[in-house]
């Protein structure tokens, strides 16, 4: 491997190049290959790791595979152990425009959330209950980091992620007529009573900030989920995913059994 | 500070003291301290702390508190700009027949959970909803490290916490007639069908292993979590919530608003 392009996936892997990142693993590389958001520039393997997945490495055009020691997997990966199969790839940005709603709209706003295993859960499970774009708006954690892929197990490929301001996206939702949502500790309608049959945009805030002032000011509906006794809150994953199952569950979108 | 005790005390870091654990930072060892299940062994403080938590510092017996230089306080640390305040304490744990049912019962079984985050959220989620204890399987992350602890926000000091062997928890369960539940990712009943109004014990499996075979083989309701199209499943920090959630919501035990 040249040196110049182990600089280059070093500084990818520092995420010092824009919407650029590394991938590891051979099921995370393979559902990410199947994104068409996803651009792969280089696969990196080892010899070891090679003849396990020779018919996944064929298929992918040879110019784009580069056999490397485990020394240099070693220092590509995030882990201590690696399996000796890191993918560098671009990911396509979308855009608020180009989102393809497939019944009622429902997006999912990231409001600054900051510890990437939350992100992560939380991607998952928006593709569960069938949010069809993830909205990330400033001062939330890097939506590619390593942490962020894995937590969410494959998701973040599978959902629209569009970068966005508070601006852009208010002038947005009050343009395409959103009920705009946000959650509050107590106090807020309870989040079984609320009609969700309309499109529908979740603002989900900062683990201790909680929502920003420019989502605060521009939503009207505030919802609850209603706890037990004294206990203190939720943690955002939890309080995210609670609602989108509710949301989903009323629009009779959930299926038992495949 | 005596080298005997910090050596006492690294080792209660690295956990290798059974039930002894450092808890670090203001607002967690104030709710820790107000269990009934810990007791305190020693109050790790540096000057630049003591003068602003004087009040709370004072009211516990003097023999316990020591003094330490910053440097000391960075070894003891999990992080890297250190608070200054750091407990060393040791927890009393129940037992399955002490435990103080309050309504219908339930129980939350962790079998094998590895990750701190996923075990740390669910027991915060567990305080929210009204569990009674958490059952610790064999083969579960270690429950008192760091990471457990600042996860779960304080609640892993509010539950009582069981330590327990398969074929105990199954005799227990038994014996005492609970409805012992597993969750499958398909083709279990819709969570909000079945009926929640008896004794539940809820088992949470291994990440990627799913349910232990003795749980498995013991239990005879399964529920699954119905999801939308194609999706992957849950984390099972999330799955677990949802299904507290919807025990807790059928039972009208939840209430919005303080």
């Amino acid at each position: 491997m040249k040196n110049s392009l182990l600089k280059n996936l070093t500084k990818i892997k520092a995420r010092k190049i824009e919407n650029s990142f590394l991938i590891e693993g051979f099921s995370l590389i393979e559902t990410a290959l199947k994104s068409k958001r996803l651009l792969l520039n280089h696969l990196i393997v080892t010899d070891r790791i090679f003849s396990r997945y020779q018919g996944f490495i064929n298929g992918i055009g040879n110019e784009k595979i580069f056999f490397v020691t485990e020394e240099i997997i070693k220092k590509l990966s995030f882990t201590k152990t690696p399996q000796g199969i890191i993918a560098s790839v671009t990911y396509n940005s979308s855009t608020l425009d180009s989102i393809d709603f497939k019944t009622i709209p429902l997006l999912l706003i990231i409001d600054g959330i900051s510890d990437p295993g939350n992100l992560g859960s939380l991607i998952r499970t928006a593709e569960v209950f069938g949010v069809d774009a993830l909205i990330i708006l400033p001062d939330s954690c890097d939506v590619f980091s390593d942490k962020v892929i894995r937590a969410s197990a494959g998701s973040l490929f599978h959902l629209p992620i569009i970068f966005c301001g508070y601006d852009e996206i208010i002038k947005y939702l009050n343009t395409k007529g959103f009920y705009n949502i946000i959650t509050v500790p107590s106090d807020g309608c309870e989040i079984w009573r609320f009609n969700f049959n309309s499109p529908l945009a979740i603002t989900l805030g900062n683990e201790s900030r909680g929502i920003s002032k420019p989502m605060m000011n521009s939503s009207v509906y505030r919802l609850t989920i209603p706890i037990k006794g004294n206990a203190d809150s939720l943690n955002v994953a939890v309080a995210g995913s609670i609602i989108l199952y509710e949301i989903a569950k009323q629009r009779n979108l959930l299926k038992c059994g495949k």
